[in-house]
């Protein structure tokens, strides 16, 4: 990587992240998302060389899970720690910080010294990118008034719409498979529904592949059984998007044809859309037997599609046999972590390394999200660090 | 702000807190008290100006919680990472850190690269102050024996007795409000007890009002129902520091009369002294049934007076209708987090910058106690951090 | 401490601990260990004078407590931070990280940016160091395939076979307190059971102590009642060490006996070896009754051990009626934490201290640990922080 054009590609770009939030891919330019994405690939070999990414002396990252999460957790942390900030993790009980007036007060309690909120919240359809909002409104309205010395940026780390940190950091792995992002162009990505013996995983990820991909120029593909649909304005904005920048978007109802002549694949199981709305409001009324029949349901369902899975027999079909399989991990992988899950055990091992290496660029992704909403200047910024070039160790 | 004179106004005070806690606000010297708070306000300008407080390269800072907390423990957070520390919380099991020899051991074993210790144990009348004591005097000894290598201040993030990091940032925020500390003087401030749907809440913070502020000549009115008794040698002291030093101390059963003429209003809901008493013995004897009885005698009691609420009526009795009013928060608000509560939800919005403003000053009191409790030569190592002016980012 | 002959003392070394861990005392070289030891020393004396031991700009510390810990816990934080680098705890839910694949893949999840991971796994027999060498088998897969751009050093931070920064730092005061390792050569510790009225604790710090002393000369007697055995190959391997290294390896089932004539001693309760493995075999499969039956069966088997107590009359068959008293801390006091219980109250007070000073040593051991484990040429890099004696305050 040579540090010099890497900085006179990232000057010729208009970005206008400061003091912004990073929410959903589609609210920022193809600029900025070029940005995020040169900017953490630089990260990331600056810190396999070594260099240090410090630019903060002090200062808090505030991290909210509303939801399990190891490795975002973790990137998160190390993304924070790269920059020079301290994590601090509010362990928020759901009956102290409800919505409204509240979550303006906590926002701003917690953020007298913060630099950056991630916040995770995924489990209730149409609540999470809402609280992100609210949150964001909060701080935004403390800056004004002078409560917060600085206006800290909320970093989305999965909402029931979209999971950017995830969703770029799969670009920026496809970037470097293929070599450049111009080399997306055309490549056909197939976004597949798999099978799983769980229930309830989030919308999110199919959903931020398809609003992001298709801005490459990508053939997106669509693949899931009747009834798994996905929020209807993501894949209106999927269809736009390829229109707009000259991809194409289809939406099947078989693996095997989303799988057909793809030079990716994305198999990955979720909860159809609707169940998700029943269980949201399932979840709120506190309904543990309607939750239980529900799930019992939406298993029994699921059970029809088994053979959603993604084997030798199903690869065989992809572009020379041998498309990028992508999965944003932990993978249920057949025989070894269920009985029968989203993909087979041969193929999961085959391409494990791949994943882990999608997986490696998200604590990047998340450092450039933050130095790029945090930093005025921050190519100017970006050149000081390479210039010191700062040991590490 | 001028530095240089804030610079000299430190230097003509009597500093003696070097390896001392902050425990209780009545322990310190007045000079202490002025060195604390013209601190606080020296720091938070410089974070707001973007100037690095980081005095520490390395060491811990550590967090005891034995109640919620969700502004305190940030604030600490924030604190401590502020002046370069790292954050460690001792998620103490109550079983395993018992009373007397445990504490001696338990504290010096955390302590090895300690500088502070904040404590909030704000739950059992007559044991937060002590336990907070017995951890003092561990370190203490670990440090003549040479054990530590340091002493690690212990600062009180709320006691049965005091909130001083509270009391501080109500004075921090007076201050600023009337132009001075000596503007205090001859100024009304109503701590009064207020409605709330809730029991068991800490006297604390009214303790710690009545007895930080009546140092300052404020004219200190106490008014609560019949039954709401605070601890008896916090009221005398209350009283003895009026007389020491010139302003007033009075006593009344009537919000309406506290709030008559008052500059300052800080209407908050507490327990009676006598409830907390008999909470602590159910709570130590975990009397789940006598827990629950007390809880229902004392709604039905906080019931009957319901009309002691801060309202638009009640704010028109105070000096031009105008008085400032204050609240440590969360408020109970009528209307919001609750049906019927300590402030109207008009007067509460009224006001709600300023009681923001007043909680913005925690971080910068707490780190300026702990910056006193370690620093030997504060007022040369302020001046140092303002000539090296160094960037926070 | 004169720093030229430490940093001499130092580089006469054979040190191979680069990018390797620290899993058990008898993995490592005896250069290795006096290196380790020696430079616990030195981080000491220099902590002590006020300088900082940062090496790191930034980077991960993370850790995995599978048992509960205070101490170790805050010891591995303490030297974390003191390194510079910023501590990640991962609550593992026990459901969530199976072993197998799952752990290769968490291990290198959480690693991207992380320079050392320290775990405590300690309660099943035949678990801990098996799960601490596939979390290693992981990174060193992950480093090698180009996934992690640094190689983590894993830290046992005790397991079911050994608890090495416990009995390096027991080591540690033992140098001390005979004035270097070659003083201990002919000198006798008793490592004995002791009765205590819990059952269960782990056989780590007992197979530490006898795996370790033995390679430097003592005469280590082992003594527990009949039926509390350790395990047999860390038994064996003592007296190998014995016959290797010219002292001598014995073992009694009586604490008189081996406290007769003793330089050291340490008593401390264990269960016995295979109750540890019926009781692996219970926790494994939830088996709540069959676990109490286990409890009560053995603490009715303790109850007959009650005389095993280090008390005066126990004292005074050692050396001079005055050995040296060890323990890894919290102790079993009788009439204090405990009705009866491993040493009576009188003996600890005489001896608290320097079991206080014995823990001390563990922050500094467990950075010089992860010291040698990180830096490539660590002579070199010691020789910088003592020249450059960065004040940490």
């Amino acid at each position: 990587m040579n540090y010099e054009n890497v900085l006179q590609k990232l000057g010729d770009l208009k970005i206008d992240s400061y003091n912004n939030d990073f929410l959903l891919t589609w609210e920022k330019s193809n600029d900025e998302i070029v940005a995020t994405v040169t900017l953490a690939e630089l990260f990331k070999k600056l810190h396999q060389n070594g260099i240090s990414l410090k630019v903060f002396d002090t200062g808090l990252g505030i991290s909210i899970f509303r939801d399990q999460s190891t490795r975002t957790r973790f990137s998160f942390a190390a993304a924070v720690n790269a920059l020079g900030l301290s994590l601090s993790e509010l362990d928020e009980e759901k009956s102290q910080v409800a919505h409204g007036e509240t979550v303006r007060e906590t926002a701003n309690m917690i953020s007298f010294l913060a630099e950056v909120i991630g916040i995770r919240d995924d489990m209730y359809l149409g609540e999470g990118d809402s609280y992100m909002r609210d949150v964001s409104a909060a701080v935004q309205q403390g800056y004004d008034e002078g409560v917060l010395h600085q206006r800290p940026a909320i970093i989305n780390l999965q909402s029931d719409i979209d999971h950017p940190t995830q969703a770029m950091s799969d670009l920026a792995k496809l970037k470097h498979y293929f070599g450049s992002l111009e080399n997306l162009r055309g490549k056909k990505i197939a976004m597949s529904w798999a099978y799983s013996p769980s229930y309830g995983k989030p919308l999110s990820v199919p959903q931020g592949v398809i609003g992001l991909m298709t801005r490459f120029g990508m053939d997106v593909c669509l693949a899931y059984p009747e009834g798994y649909e996905l929020l209807p304005e993501v894949v209106q904005l999927a269809g736009d998007n390829a229109q707009k920048y000259g991809g194409s978007f289809t939406n099947v109802n078989s693996m095997e044809e989303a799988f057909r002549d793809a030079d990716v694949v994305y198999p990955k199981s979720w909860a159809p859309f609707n169940v998700m709305q029943q269980r949201t409001v399932l979840l709120i009324n506190g309904d543990k037997i309607g939750l239980k029949e529900l799930e019992q349901a939406c298993l029994a369902n699921n059970a029809k599609f088994k053979h959603w899975e993604c084997n030798a027999a199903m690869m065989k079909l992809t572009k020379t046999g041998n498309a990028l399989y992508q999965h944003c991990l932990p993978a249920d992988i057949s025989g070894v972590s269920c009985e029968r899950g989203e993909v087979s055990k041969d193929v999961f091992e085959k391409y494990r390394l791949h994943t882990y290496q999608q997986a490696s660029y998200k604590p990047f992704v998340i450092a450039a999200m933050i130095f790029l909403a945090r930093i005025p200047e921050p190519v100017n910024a970006v050149k000081r660090i390479i210039e010191r070039s700062h040991k590490r160790v």
